[in-house]
């Protein structure tokens, strides 16, 4: 037996990953959480849904790392062969879980459907693994340590997931992250922090906090996403008091330093802080979008609960809908044009008139890739806030490189954070 | 000398890719390129920014594979160590390039900077490497074929590529891909097709398709995501033209025995299909979203030119916008409540006849978590169809497994399916 290296490895199993059909976000999420947990993890691989790839990938690991977790290759269907190969891997017989089944029957039934026998290979485990649940989906992952044998690492331990991403990150946070956090792999208890920001550009972030991010505990590590960039403040201590401790002070002088730019943490949306502000005063929003046509919606919809303060409003796509329904005066459409500050002034006063709610948010831009113009180019968006004082605007130019999902996204983003300030203590109410 | 292997691998260095900063996108490019060329591409493997596992990570790959492909490192700073590492694995020093130091005082000169000492490194390449230029950036890669060894395959080539994707791709557009086409690891070209299905299991597809899956040449792969089901079919000819003689009778039978669960290839979404349906027809859409609060609409706005044919609707969150803006009756709301065939009913008709589109669709259902009774389980969506023939509706049970985002996620999908049966020719038109 060779000595223990207390790190974790990644193996992900799919030929779409080797065909360049998808990008392989899983890897990018997992490496996120071993961060956070403090778990060491020094290499990721990828392989197609070949038995003898993926044993001989799982032989090789076991003789690296303390834990090997794996994706993809866990379904019903014959490529689906990952929990077969890390039995043969280790000349392991598999053995039915009788609940497993049950389960599987349970939650096809709920949809209306009955078990097919193909799906029955789900329930195989190899002998002595114990079952990692999948509270989502059908089929389960697994916990285990195989039998140890010359040149594996002691307590070398495979955990394995779908490759369906929600699937797994359920999983990942239900059973996999309270196992791995008492493994031992992590010296101490970690507690980590994510902040959240809207706003200000990853690099401009992170030179404002250059002198944080060299901390050793807690540390401080930037991440940029579509939109949002965000700061994971992680420490270490004896326990989670202490690591809390050591935490508390960091982010407090992160959000002295950015002040309105950090709108929440760990798990807030834009979206959930809003409803949230709006919850606490008794208020209630509604929308009229046009360049977005629901995602602003979708996003609050998106939002456990939502139906206290969400109360609806007007997809606006069409002019004809900007005027029929949300009652945009045709002169004002003539003579701005839809992507302008007055109209989407009117739309966002339409929407709050129709539905009653106390604040309205309403967009109107060129989300491409056609439809722009010299004065009105792809990226260009107006913005409208109308609330209990009046109704203001602005325009706001995303570009036009990114594309019109990226101006889509960035769009609803962009409403949902200026409701936000506007609803900011202090802040000065909108008018005109 | 093992014998040779016509195959690629991947390695990407950078200890961000470990932290999970950033997604492996370059990995997937690649691949893609990969296949389309027709390389055989079977591993991927990313690793930190430390000596000792890059060494260990390239000569592994000598003894697996023809070609390494890899990417990151080569900047200037003390954590760029790949062309050092790559040149150690195989005992080789590193000499200067002139050319190539020439190049970069050059183009930091455009740019209004001088050479520092430490950018001097990135003229450094193993002695008989050839340069692999890099027309946008500063640091080239290199092509290099080591001395051969015990254990290493014949012939083991490896390309060097920084990890800025845009310096990245167009050095392997440039001086890769032509290396590579003649490189007689391409055994033929390859012909890629994905099917995509709505309606039917993955299991089920599969079984329906077990002779197929088990062809190679072309290949037929499953795969599943949200609700969404698709088979990527992949055939290898000496020419396109050949492949796609090969590709062409898998994809007409599996569409024969598929039929309508079959709703568009490649890039087409349920969205784009539905809207290019009403644009053939010269017809119109609008939406009256309930639970998905603007969910169906967004999809819709996703797909470019979508306005031609999807003019808005109303987001009927709350009751009284329902009723309010769509003009669904107070009776309708008490006798059978929101989530009912009666009312998901009279939300279309409302949506039609303000917007004056020739199709609407409905849907109002219970989203969860919370909100669900026995009777109106979450999970629960009725959807609505109305037409110029009159309405119909049904409800559709998701079940509560999966959570709040998958049931709207799967209510858009399953609307915008039910209104594309809805247009296919010989489909009944929704009545009463």
């Amino acid at each position: 037996m060779t000595k223990p290296e207390p790190t974790a490895e990644i193996l992900c199993i799919g030929t779409e990953l080797l065909l360049g059909s998808i990008t392989n976000g899983n890897a990018r999420w997992i490496a996120e959480q071993l961060a956070a947990l403090g778990v060491a993890h020094l290499r990721q691989e990828v392989v197609g849904d070949n038995q003898a790839r993926v044993m001989a990938a799982v032989r090789a690991a076991a003789g690296r790392c303390r834990v090997l977790i794996t994706t993809g290759g866990l379904g019903p269907t014959p490529d689906d062969l990952t929990t077969e190969a890390i039995a043969a891997a280790f000349d392991t017989p598999l053995v039915e879980h009788p609940e497993v089944w049950a389960d599987i029957e349970a939650k096809l039934a709920q949809r209306g459907r009955v078990a097919t026998p193909s799906l029955r290979k789900q329930a195989l485990l190899p002998e002595g693994a114990a079952v990692l649940p999948n509270p989502t989906g059908s089929a389960p992952g697994l916990i285990w340590t195989p039998p140890s044998a010359e040149g594996f690492r002691e307590g070398f331990t495979i955990l394995t997931f779908p490759g369906v991403p929600s699937e797994m990150q359920a999983m990942w946070l239900a059973t996999a992250a309270p196992w791995l956090a008492q493994s031992g792999l992590a010296a101490g208890v970690l507690a980590s922090r994510m902040l959240r920001f809207w706003g200000v550009p990853e690099s401009t972030l992170a030179e404002q906090m250059a002198d944080l991010l060299e901390g050793t505990n807690p540390t401080v590590a930037p991440y940029a996403g579509a939109g949002a960039v965000k700061l994971r403040i992680t420490a270490r201590g004896a326990d989670q008091v202490s690591a809390l401790a050591l935490l508390a002070p960091v982010e407090a002088e992160i959000r002295a330093r950015t002040g309105q730019l950090c709108y929440g943490a760990d798990a807030d949306s834009l979206a959930s802080v809003v409803l949230e502000q709006l919850r606490a005063r008794g208020e209630t929003l509604a929308v009229a979008e046009s360049c977005t046509g629901g995602g602003i919606g979708a996003a609050l919809a998106a939002v456990p609960g939502a139906s206290e303060v969400f109360v609806g409003g007007v997809i606006a796509y069409a002019n004809r809908v900007k005027q029929g329904l949300l009652g945009v005066p045709a002169e004002l459409l003539e003579a701005h044009g839809a992507v302008s500050d007055p109209v989407a002034q009117a739309m966002a006063e339409g929407a709050r008139r129709l539905t009653g709610a106390t604040w309205a948010i309403a967009v109107s831009g060129v989300a491409g890739p056609g439809g722009g113009t010299p004065e009105k180019p792809v990226g260009l968006v107006h913005i409208a806030i109308a609330g209990p004082t009046g109704v203001a605007s602005e325009a706001v130019r995303f570009g036009a490189s990114r594309g019109r999902a990226w101006i889509q996204t960035l769009t609803a983003g962009e409403a949902l954070n200026r409701l936000r300030l506007n609803l900011e203590p202090g802040s000065p109410e909108p008018s005109e």
